[in-house]
């Protein structure tokens, strides 16, 4: 192995992945380890800029086990899910050659080499915002590209699959579908695209990270727990979700805003309906998700046909989905209006991401979100909700997966293989 | 009609009704009109002492028109609902005489003659406890008697059943089934009584009055939503509950508590998981209620085997069904823990109904309150969320609707006809 003498050489790679929110969404696995699911579920996936995991991965015979740091810290590898993943990556590792640096790893070396794995999340790993999805993808995406393996995506997909299941759909950019596949070892449970990030460019999103003092159920054991006393998630997985997702297919390839809306909405509040079936019944959204969505329900009746779509995943956290620029401009003003941020709170760090909504919403400092009115369609002088949200992030459809060639972006230090 | 002469007398008659609490849930109707619904239901009665509705109706030739006053305010009796009781209550009347105070009914005179009805609860209406079940089953128990209506019981539940869908339960004591029934005319949707009050002594109920700012989508156009638009609606009336009807009707039998906890959580969480999966979505249950399913859920774990069943009717509040009386008093400890008291409110106004388990809990006044130390099932020190509940009511299984002979308690003054 490795170039003669023994050297102490390091190879790196570096790669960006998004997160992604599922508007069909995936709960309860029919395999528990291989994680495939008991129905199709279907994502949108988020800009990178401002929700994504960065990973720097680096192979070195000096390394003595495999390692990784998330976020700062050092964190077990151990689990077997990460194990799983990385078993399935050495098996597939091509030989790889760099005759400037000297280095020789033929595909049999990739089972005795090592691997240190530093990530980096640009948003608060806790707040409930699939970063495990982003994380397992970026992980099993950057150490492919190390490690030379030269499957497609879709094959990659499968391998994040077994990481953590929507960590599939984060292999691409746009509308994603995780096809639940057939087959007893998950050959066939892929993620593909619908559509890249380009189709549907209007969309703008909108997430409400919801201040929360519950402890929450893992979605691993809450989605084990509804499979196994829920009398409604079999009539779901195999009744209402195959006709949901060709529906909402076309809704995606046809740019058809309430189509998506109803579809999205309905899902999310079964996806939930499912959860208080369970025994212990499970709640994931709380008394703030209840009044964001009152807000959105009551601005979509006034209009008539839905400006913005809803989307819970398992936290108090909403998604929300604007048909347009306008639509997301009117509907920050009214979610600035219903809850604005405590006292102590400055407007730059409670509105992040695409800050010029912000600015096309009229709003520039803080006087400006306690001078709003109340929207029209309020009809009482329905309260404001001060400190209920912890932050807004203003997003869109992004890009899937990329590798970032740019060295300096590296989390990894060249010289000593460990975080930088 | 009347005696002869044209003189002014006045029949009267008082009678109580109790309100019931639903352990399978009726949720959905199939017609609007007669109020037919989607599945049975099983209910069980609470003890008329501390839940009630007491009537009083009169009729008297010098009375105009059909009159009610409800809790002292008058209301209108034009409703369609009210209309049909009325209707059916007059087709069956039959001929009455009092030869000592010379009144003399025949069966055609109740087609002309107008009655006066007062109504009185002795909880709040607006609580969300059921007020219309026994107000309605009140209505026409005591117009029943007034009108000399032969029917029995079961005959009569039909005909408050078209007054307010579970007020037919009301019309027996004990545990109650509310048959769906098949025919179109729905003169076979009927309660009929599964065990009297006797049967199940032993259970104690304590309900946790829910502070709530939130306006609650009323339960006639929720159910309706929900069946025009919920996927799981029909699963639930056709597949599941028929099954689990006929396991609580053996749980009840057999005074099985374990059994019955989990068969009314899981009915309890189903209705929520449907009306969460209607669009727009319905949310009846709010943080509070979340945070008593978890008091009890922690602590049944800890037993080991259930001690207490909980229910929500749609809203806020939570029904807790004790397996006895030293479960209801380990409860009560918990439920004062968790959610004391505002300061400026006095004990005897928050726990009211039964309050010798208050008593058997060691708490005579509120420094006991503060004095109680967290549930040894908790394990973090958790928070006391003062205010959270309006108050707490100890009630029990009790008995169905009487006639009240003592004149005393008549609410209408037997000289005018109209409320004392």
């Amino acid at each position: 192995m490795a170039a003669e003498g023994g050297e102490k050489w390091i190879l790196t790679v570096t790669a960006q992945t998004p997160t992604n929110i599922a508007v069909i969404k995936y709960w309860g696995k029919r395999d528990e380890d291989l994680i495939l699911p008991i129905n199709d579920s279907i994502s949108v996936t988020l800009d990178p800029d401002h929700l994504c995991t960065t990973t720097s991965v680096a192979v070195s015979p000096s390394f003595t086990h495999d390692r990784m740091w998330l976020n700062g810290k050092e964190v077990s590898l151990s689990g077997g899910r990460y194990q799983n993943c990385l078993r399935e990556l050495r098996s597939r590792a091509s030989d790889f050659e760099d005759e400037k640096k000297g280095i020789k790893i033929t595909k049999k070396d990739w089972e005795k080499l090592h691997v240190h794995v530093v990530s980096y999340n640009n948003f608060p790993t806790a707040a409930g915002l699939a970063s495990s999805a982003a994380g397992l993808a970026c992980l099993v995406f950057s150490l492919a590209k190390l490690m030379n393996v030269k499957e497609d995506h879709s094959k990659l997909s499968a391998i994040a699959r077994q990481g953590s299941g929507s960590a599939c759909r984060s292999l691409y950019g746009g509308f994603v579908k995780w096809i639940m596949g057939k087959e007893q070892d998950g050959s066939d449970s892929i993620a593909v695209q619908l559509t890249d990030e380009k189709h549907w460019e209007d969309l703008v999103i909108i997430i409400a990270v919801v201040s929360s003092r519950q402890k929450e159920t893992s979605s691993t054991s809450g989605m084990r727990e509804t499979v196994e006393t829920s009398e409604l998630i079999k009539h779901r997985a195999q009744e209402v979700v195959p006709i949901r997702t060709i529906k909402m297919e076309e809704a995606i390839a046809k740019r058809d805003f309430p189509a998506f809306a109803r579809l999205a909405c309905a899902d999310s509040n079964q996806f939930h309906a499912v959860c208080l079936d369970t025994l212990p019944l499970i709640f994931y959204m709380n008394d703030t998700s209840h009044k964001i969505i009152s807000c959105v329900e009551k601005w979509n009746r006034h209009e008539g046909l839905p400006q913005v779509a809803y989307t819970f995943d398992a936290g108090p956290n909403a998604v929300l989905i604007s048909h347009n620029r306008k639509a997301a401009t009117l509907l920050l003003q009214r979610l600035l209006y219903y809850f604005p941020p405590q006292s102590d709170t400055d407007l730059d760090s409670y509105v992040i991401g695409d800050k010029t909504i912000l600015k096309d919403a009229g709003i520039h400092e803080m006087k400006d979100v306690e001078a709003l009115s109340p929207p029209p369609e309020t009809k009482d002088n329905t309260q404001r909700n001060k400190g209920d949200v912890s932050y807004f992030i203003c997003t869109r459809p992004g890009r899937g997966p990329i590798v970032l060639t740019d060295e300096s972006r590296s989390l990894i230090n060249p010289e000593t293989g460990f975080p930088k």
